[in-house]
């Protein structure tokens, strides 16, 4: 009898031990990058302001480039862009980028990007907060999601940048593919 | 015998009890949206440098609007905001908000913010930061606290803000409910 | 006597499993400031553009100080700075900082910052994102690491300034000091 209960104490205790380990206290807490809780794959379109295009552009130059390099060093246009669910430009906006970017190498060009993404659909309603370099040089490129509200309430994860067109400084396409880590 | 058997039970039980209390997997870890761990109420003053009130400016325009729209699109203005427990001008600030904003978009007054509030009073010390789309034309909307420092360690949260006046171009007064949700 | 302690046991084994699977929301969930999970030092080198310096600037002003007080209040600077592991200029840099400042006091010098550390070397790959207010005044000052990509996925931190040395506008290098308690 004293031997069987001594036994099964003892299994009790590795399971304890076991379950004590196991249980994820959080520096092993791991993210993997290849499973999101979420994932939006959205494209960016912006037209810049010309001085005559009022009606179609949707971003405008506030700070002129300034004569850092001949890469537009400087130059910072403030957004409010469409985004959609394909690359068509005229398709439905799904979600709208309100932010700003400006470009920031003599030797390339290269972008910082700190802007809002506004969801108001039957899908989604909320926000998310993103930030980040764009290494235009690099085919894809990671920014920050540093937060969300609404439907995104607290939420973290990964922008990723790939550049769909380039059609001077007159329009340019980005596809954005968000992945968040952490969603509630 | 049964009082050994008790005894061990009883160590098994504590040992339970402090394995449950110290693990902690962060996949079911659930924020809820009504239960802040810290929540601050305040107010955000704003007037704006018209060339002649140094003495009582709090910000300043950096970058004049352009002329895409009616709405100011992409004027940026850098403030230095004095934060209030009550939505008097003159009551004694307990944070500064420090950062900027812009307006961005063509057929309305909406403007996006970054910025960092800095406590430094007996009750609170340290800062918090926070980014996101000031959506005018709702009632309440959501900007995101990506950060903090000093007692507001690695925070983060959702500050909601709601106009209180709107003075012109001179003074406007937003009332910025900090709910956070990670506390350390 | 058998059968009571196995009545037990089973009581045990269903409270062992029911801990194992509820416990823990995250408040308890404690960082240590003093506790980092990964810390890295380096030096931010800044050379401000001057009209002729096109070579060795790394910096250039976007936006022109604005005359509320005499701090350089609104001044918005650009950057794509080198990052050392010693304070020495010319050091082979082991990351670049993209991003911008701007002052915003007019009773003394203070700055805010948002940009993103690029690093691209054997030792990392990736980038941090970082925001916060730069309290010249004091000797240290926190910012908050709000985000990570590459082999900082996720991360989450407290990026502490101090000056090294201040050589009026043309150039200044601030000591950066990156701790992360989010690691994954």
């Amino acid at each position: 009898m004293a031997r069987l209960v001594e036994k099964i104490l003892c299994i009790l205790f590795s399971l304890l031990f076991i379950a004590s380990c196991s249980v994820s206290p959080v520096h092993s807490r791991k993210f993997k990058a290849s499973e999101p809780c979420k994932r939006i794959v959205l494209y960016y379109h912006d037209i810049l302001f010309n001085g005559t295009n009022v009606a179609n552009a949707t971003s405008a130059t506030v700070a002129n480039q300034t004569k850092l390099g001949d890469f537009k060093f400087g130059m910072l246009v403030v957004f409010d862009d469409p985004m959609t669910k394909d690359h068509h430009l005229l398709s439905p906006p799904v979600a709208r980028a309100q932010g700003f970017y400006f470009y920031d190498m003599k030797a390339t060009y290269n972008a910082w990007f700190a802007y809002t993404l506004l969801f108001n659909s039957t899908e989604h309603k909320g926000t998310l907060n993103i930030m980040g370099a764009d290494v235009m040089d690099q085919e894809t490129r990671d920014l920050s999601v540093v937060g969300g509200t609404g439907d995104f309430f607290m939420a973290r994860g990964i922008a990723t940048f790939q550049t769909d067109t380039f059609q001077g400084a007159d329009y340019f396409r980005v596809q954005m593919d968000i992945k968040l880590y952490e969603c509630y």
